[in-house]
Order: C-alpha cells, then structure tokens, then sequence
C-alpha cells in the first residue's frame, strides 16, 4: 500500500486459526476496510457483521440446542399435563422416540414450540432460559452449553469488534438474548432473528409482556436478509454461516458493491466436533458449499484450520 | 449525597431548557443513576432511553410528516397512474380534498400508504426518502423537515448520550432510517417501529429486498412496548412520548423496579408550534395527561420549560 496510507486496524489476535488462505483474507479483509484513504475503506458505522449461530458460533449436533431446550422443559413440565402421556407430539418426547416425534411433522414441532416457549411473561421465559443454561449439559461433552461455542468463531468476533465492527447475531430471539452479552459479547440489542409474538397486558395493575403462542418470523433462508435489514436497517459487509439456510444472506451481504467477506463454517472434523454438509438433516450445507468458489466465500475447513475448536481443549 | 459516593454525571448541557421542575428532575435522574455505589445505580449496558418520534422529537402538525410525504408521494407518482383520476382514495388526494380522502377510512388511508412505500427495492425507497427530504418544505415554517425537531429534545438526547445512555427511536422505520443519523444521532439500528414486509428476490443475478404492500408491524399504543422488546430485548429506563399512544410504552418502562423516568412533551404553545392534547385528531393526549401525577412522569409544558422550540429561532 502507498506510503501515505496508514492502516489503524488492531492487530489480529486470532491463536486459534492455523496460517492459511482464511486467515489471511479475513487479516487482509479487515485491514482493507480500516485503511483510511484506501479505495476499501469502510466508516465505523457501516462495519456491520452477521454471523448465524447455530453450527456457526456454536456446536448444532446432535440437535439444535434451542430443540434440545424444548426436550428438557417438555419434560419439566410435564407434571402439570397429564394428557401428554396420551397426546402426541408429547408422548413420543416422554418416551424418547425421536421418530415418533418427527412423524409429527412441522406442525407437531411448532407445537412442542409453543408449549414451551409461550403462555409466559418475558421476564419469566429469560428466567427459564437463564435457569436451563445455568445447569442443562451437552449430551457429548457433559459441559454447559455456552462452553460449546467454537473459539476460533470468538475470537473472529473480538478481532472485528477491536476494528470498530458492530456484531451481530441470531438464533431464537429470546432463547439467545440472555447468553450471547457472554457467550460472545454480543449485546441483546445486537440479536436478531426468530421469535414469537408477544401482548402488552396488565396483571393486576402491573404491564407485563406476555408470549403468545403464534410466531412472529422465521429466520431461516430468504427470512435472513430481510430479518437484519428490518433490525439493523443496513446492509451488513461482512457475513457468516455453515449451512444452505445461510445462502440469501451471504448472497445479499457480499453483491453489494465494494469490499464484502462472506465466510462459511465447513464442519469436517469428526473426530473434535462433526462432519457433515450435503446430506445432512442438520445444517444441509449443498447449494452455498457448490458456489462459494465463484461467489468468493471463504470456505473454513474446521480440520484444517482450527487448532482448537473448543476453548475447554487442552 | 454521601461523600463516598462520586458521581460521574456528563455536565447537564440543556441551554434550551428552563429551569424549573422538568429540568431538575431530568438533572436529578441522570445522576442518580450514573452515580456508582448509589442506590439507584444503573450499569451503562441497561442504560436505554426510548423517544416516540411524532410529536415528542419533531412537530406533528399540520399532519404527520410521514402523511405529507404520502401526499407529495402520490402527485409525483401520479402521471404513471391515470386511473387514480377516478379512484378514490386517490382522486380525492389529487384534488386536495382531505374530507374525502378522510372518507376513505383505514381501508383508504392504508392503499395510499401501501402505493407510496412498497413496489420498491428497499435501497430505492431508501432514495426517495432521502430526496424528499432533501427538497420538501414544511408548509407552516417554509423549511426542510429536518429543521423541524425540537432543539431541547436534541440537547436532551445528547445530555443522555453523555452519560452512556443508548438512545432509540420510533416511528415508520425505513421513513426514519435515512435521517435520524443527522438528525438526532441516533442510527439506523436504533431506529424502531411501523413497518411493511420486505421479500427477498434476484433481479436478474442480484439479491434485493422487495417492499411488499403488506403491514409488518404497527408501533403504537400496546405495540410498541411490544416493539421495544422485540429489538432492543431489555426494559428501558427512561421513555419519552406525547400522546395517548405512548400510554403503554410509559406504563411498561416505568413500572419496572428502581430508578426510571417517564416525560410527556404537552404541546402548550400555539404561537412558537402548536397547542393541542385532550380534543386532537393528531397526537391527542387526554388519558396519559390524566394519569401523568399519579403515574410520577415528568410534563413538558412547551411554553413555560423550553426557551427556544426549534433552532432556527432567533
């Protein structure tokens, strides 16, 4: 670069990424878009970055762990349903049969859905979310689920954050918003994404939010982009994710003019967390893995490019 | 104050402002809770202050800005429709008969909103938002909107600001976004509120987001504590509103334990801006001015507590 250009950006602190072609185009991304004067040169306000959660900040094997949530609080509080021994979806799930379950289809999920995310104030589901993620643990790693969160993905987050990049995340709205200040230094305000809808009411004399039981928005798919353009209100220049559900938003994220990073969490390492993509009923990850080379979405091969994966990793 | 306890307070920069009670009791708040080891107390994270825009930031009258941008919208669009010669709500709007486009109720009042704000990427209405208020001219003060904002409000959203407060904003969110940066300082994110859906779609080989003619969400009355939670996930501190439409997001922010503020800006002065509440059509505030003593919110009387209304006064 010219003499006359000075880089500001913060060093990369990034040990746990193996040298490598990733590395070095997020290093040169990132150094690009805080070169004042520089023909990439992004103001601090436009230095927005997405990042899916599920498989791409933290494990989504063997299920999502918002599902993994909704198994423990059917179970929690099933005492107080006694017709759910007899009444599917919820039979299945007390009997453990995952088939059974599946057979019930979408409608069946959003049920299990509702039953135990709605009919509760906002303040008591955070509490309920808070409590499960105070004590539940991963059924592999026997650890508390905010230590499942991949390390190298953090700190990607710390670097960006250091170079003036507001970061953002989404997941289940309300299931995220209590952990993510610090699990990922991620901000409630900062996470976007699905949720149900809610009702001003009073009880007694007291305003309280209630959940409904009827969704909101999904944020899967075409849903992305249009979940942070109506929260964030621009568009993002930096985006990342593992799986096909990701595709609009890195497509929407990096066709805009100037310098864009797309970047997609390829799960190849059977052996410290799982390998799948094209087949998989978790986290598919088909169309965007064919296109990223002539898209110019940098491909993270966990094997290969992650030292660690887990900060509880020797 | 005990003298261990040292406040950090930002100096209260409110030159617009009288003294008197309002003042005083903004002075008071701010630095009870900015004071460390005070009992009132609040970490710099759960600082959020929430401002209604209409009426509360800037005038509201002769008819909401966003109407008059719906207006000027039609009679610029108009000369690519020449059905809406003979239709209404349409035909009536273009002969500026506001009885008959009155006649036309919500149904009516929605088509036009609808025909002025979607069919459009959002970076075109983005644009034309930004070019309207690049030239329209209010049709009292002979002044871009931008210039209609009430300077003591300003001050007060910077005093915030100051003092470690997040400031956010309501109002139909992609008219605001484009100008609240200016404006107020307060960024696109922080901008929250009515809006209609958006779909993600290719033209050609690039991603856009299509404005569908369809609400997405109404912010008033019992929707906008609904959301407030749905964006910025944490209970406010402080709330600012005008009218009975913000009853609920007062109730909602001021109800909750410890220190919070609530303040209606009570449009008492005819002769600098407007004087209006029980009987309007327009912002009418009748339950909430009832309700403000008991309630313990703080009411702006225009006339008496703000020595300037807007800047461009002498």
């Amino acid at each position: 670069m010219p003499a006359a250009l000075a880089a500001d950006a913060a060093p990369a602190n990034l040990p746990s990424w193996n040298d490598g072609d990733v590395k070095s185009a997020i290093v040169d991304f990132v150094t690009r878009v805080t070169t004042e004067g520089g023909p990439d040169y992004v103001a601090v306000p436009d230095r927005i970055a997405v990042f899916d959660n599920d498989g791409t900040l933290w494990t989504e094997q063997p299920a999502y762990f918002q599902a993994l949530f909704i198994n423990d609080r059917v179970r929690a509080l099933a005492p107080e349903h006694p017709d759910w021994k007899e009444k599917e979806p919820f039979a299945s799930l007390l009997k453990g049969d995952v088939a059974g379950v599946a057979a019930s289809g979408e409608k069946g999920l959003v049920e299990l859905a509702m039953a135990t995310h709605a009919g509760v104030t906002t303040e008591e589901f955070n509490k309920i979310v808070s409590d499960w993620f105070a004590t539940a643990r991963h059924p592999r790693f026997d650890r508390p689920y905010n230590e499942i969160t991949f390390l190298p993905m953090r700190e990607l987050l710390d670097y960006l954050r250091a170079n003036g990049f507001k970061t953002v995340s989404g997941g289940g709205i309300e299931f995220m918003r209590p952990m993510t200040e610090q699990m990922y230094g991620i901000p409630p305000e900062q996470v976007i994404g699905s949720s149900i809808t809610t009702k001003y009411e009073l009880e007694g004399d007291t305003p309280v939010l209630m959940r409904e039981p009827t969704i909101d928005f999904i944020d899967d798919g075409p849903g992305k982009p249009v979940g942070i353009n109506k929260f964030i209100g621009r568009r993002p220049i930096f985006a990342a994710g593992n799986s096909d559900g990701d595709y609009e938003m890195l497509r929407w994220v990096t066709s805009a003019p100037r310098a864009r990073f797309g970047l997609i969490v390829h799960h190849t390492d059977g052996e410290r967390e799982w390998a799948y993509d094209r087949q998989s009923h978790v986290g598919k990850l088909d169309k965007a893995l064919t296109e990223a080379p002539e898209r110019g979405w940098q491909l993270v091969d966990m094997k290969a490019d992650w030292n660690r994966v887990y900060a509880f990793e020797k």
